[in-house]
């Protein structure tokens, strides 16, 4: 990866009424133009001019397509590029991929359209892997997060207070280069009150990051209660205006089958839970295990009782478990349409899951659980994992950094520290220097082709 | 349908790096500016260019886009169109289209774009119908019947001979508003010799129709034998290498399931068949009866014994029905490593189904049963079902219009008969005069959307 060399991919999925092939490279235009019969060639076009005519197979017409020509640097990739636009044949496709091949140009790995456009500084990391996150996005949350973060996000912030960084260590090696003469080029005053800062943003963005991939991968709602409360009707009442969405979501692998629902714009996953009731019995134990299991990762409890219970009991039990911090419970009657005449505790919601009675109000607590103002409002708030990771790394760097100049320790230890924290902030956004080798693969291999 | 109101469609499958969404109508440009944020507005943009900007609902960005403008006539509608280029997730292209429906936009019905086209003339109802051929085409052959009529195919060479016919007829009529004179101003010589150069024609395209279907939708294979010769095992050897291929063709509706395979860029679909041996049983009998449909359906009868059989009785046994005209037979036997000295008859293919032995020989066999030369050299073939009646249609009627002119028919008659040919053929076209709303529904409905 790094070459300029002329790649090609389809750039859309198979089964539309048109496809696109998409192909960049230093020859890019030229390599078109040997299959590619128009009233003028490709390689005499102006930037961002479309182009009628044929894909030509020596004398056969393979389509009548339309050729978007770009020229570096005015492209995605920085690259001279053509985008084909055919018919949206799966074999009209392979062909023009086909003939492209035959002429030189390479089949594009994974994600190889994007490697380019970052390594021309086209984007960032972070806005490359906001790229992949935004194709995946099937909801508002989703949506959001990912074009925030493509748009520049969180990293032109983390950039700025980086460079700052960066010049202050600067500063601090050249204090090691007269370090017998014990000058202080650095202001100690201003280096805390910039690592306070830093350290301030760095955690706000770490700690944004249960809000972020909650509502990537879906806001984990765990539907407790005994056996015969109404869980799966429940469940199957929530779904049921989302199914034709939930099957568009593109796969994605979690190890238990999770039902999956958009509300008011933010995506829920309701886990599978069996009853929780106490038994001797080996299998049921298992069941159970792997309901405490569930919801030990869910952030909301949906804690579920029949009106019948509530009547004969007069209260509602306490939940069989601990919530863990940062969980919510909401708790939940079901069947009242049977017990008209009982009193709900305060903070309960009524329902009827047969009848859908009373399931706007829970829709609406549901998502009232989930705090997204700070999405909305336009704050960076952290989804990716990678991130995330790199952002606790520099947290704790920073940390040492700030115990080191409180310490007064001497000035190439704390450099080396500085340059620890610069080092780790530099990761998220790639910008410091090129990502490794290593890193880049780990990131693009997960694109989709033509990405 | 015939309005210029301004319709919108998604045109690419979800699921890819980019999706498409095709704008089109009168207020195309104007309309798209309300949700389109570039350096110029689109309705400032010349025709064939691109530009990169921001769909934006208020202050909120749903994605960066590029978005090709093109300018009537010159678009595939003929109108003013757009096509908004954004990343590949639903979400967003749903957004878009609400964006769009929001500032008066409709959404476009299956086919709508290319009905506009029809209408707008830029193709005939053939050509139009091509498109949709083109775009479910999933091999050499299929995409070459689709592009040849797509690209005028027959449809100009019927033209030429209609519109010589209109010709003639007109003077036919001529000779009415003159018929108390008795003057000939329609010369019955040439009239006899444009029908028979137009009955040749259409008795030609006819015909054609019979490899159009068959290469349009596969070519019919039925695998017979007796039981245990290894007709599964040799559908399974066949099928190996297409599987993908296969998954990737958009669902067909036929009763049974086949399978289907290219070969040689030539779609065969191979029949279920039962085994076939007299029996009493009656479940069996059905099968059987199934089993003699399937044949009688088939282009391409492989008819496989195994060479135990073969070696025990000295000669292959003829099969237990008769071919139909235009039916091949393909001799085949199976299990040839098991009797290594074996001498098949004259015109028998040799194979292990279980080795893969003799396979591509067969392979070659299948493909050179049927004769793709009509196609490949540019001739005309016929591949819809529509186009087939109204040929046969156009070819009765002709007849009877030259048994009229024979038998010195009266001028109004003759002129009446003439007028059907003229219909029919018109028909085809649908160039003579804009076919009735009830066809065009019937044609386009089965489009997909977005195209």
């Amino acid at each position: 990866m790094g070459d300029h060399d002329t790649i090609a991919a389809p750039a859309t999925a198979s089964g539309g009424a048109i496809a696109v092939v998409r192909v960049s490279g230093d020859r890019a235009l030229e390599l078109c133009d040997c299959i590619f019969r128009g009233r003028e060639r490709l390689s005499e076009g102006a930037g961002y001019t479309l182009h009628f005519g044929c894909v030509v197979d020596g004398t056969r017409t393979v389509d009548e397509v339309l050729a978007a020509v770009f020229r570096a640097p005015h492209s995605y990739t920085g690259e001279d590029s053509v985008e084909i636009s055919c018919h949206g044949s799966s074999y009209i496709v392979a062909e023009i991929l086909r003939l492209l091949v035959d002429v030189g140009v390479r089949m594009a790995e994974p994600g190889e359209f994007t490697v380019r456009a970052y390594l021309a500084g086209k984007m960032d990391l972070s806005q490359a892997e906001a790229v992949a996150d935004l194709v995946a996005s099937s909801s508002r949350a989703a949506h959001t997060l990912a074009i925030n973060q493509m748009r520049g996000g969180y990293s032109d912030a983390l950039e700025g207070l980086r460079e700052q960084l960066l010049q202050l260590a600067s500063l601090l090696e050249l204090e090691l280069d007269f370090s017998e003469e014990e000058v202080e080029f650095a202001n100690r005053g201003e280096l805390e009150r910039l690592m306070q800062r830093l350290g301030e943003e760095l955690g706000r963005l770490r700690d944004s990051f249960a809000l972020g991939n909650a509502l990537k991968e879906g806001v984990a709602v765990a539907i407790v209660g005994a056996p015969n409360v109404g869980k799966s009707t429940l469940l199957n009442r929530l779904l049921e205006d989302e199914r034709a969405l939930v099957s568009d979501i593109a796969g994605t692998t979690r190890d238990v089958i999770e039902e999956q629902a958009n509300i008011d714009g933010v995506p829920f996953r309701f886990l599978d839970t069996a009853g929780i009731r106490s038994t001797d019995d080996r299998l049921e134990q298992m069941g159970i295990e792997r309901t405490m299991a569930s919801i030990a990762r869910a952030r909301i409890i949906l804690y579920l009782t029949a009106s019948a219970d509530l009547e004969a009991a007069g209260s509602i039990a306490p939940p069989a478990f601990e919530l863990t911090p940062g969980q919510k419970l909401l708790t939940v009657v079901n069947k009242i349409d049977l017990c008209p005449s009982l009193v709900l505790p305060p903070h309960a919601v009524g329902i009827s899951a047969r009848s859908g009675e009373g399931i706007d109000a829970l829709r609406r607590a549901l998502r009232e659980a989930v705090d997204t103002s700070a999405l909305y409002h336009g704050d960076a708030v952290v989804s990716s994992r990678r991130h995330y990771a790199a952002l606790a790394d520099a947290c704790a760097a920073l940390d040492r950094a700030r115990c080191g100049l409180a310490d007064d320790l001497p000035t190439d230890l704390l450099c080396e520290e500085v340059r620890h924290v610069i080092r780790h902030v530099g990761t998220i956004t790639g910008r410091g220097a090129l990502a490794p080798d290593d890193i880049l693969h780990n990131i693009f291999s997960k694109f989709c082709i033509g990405k």
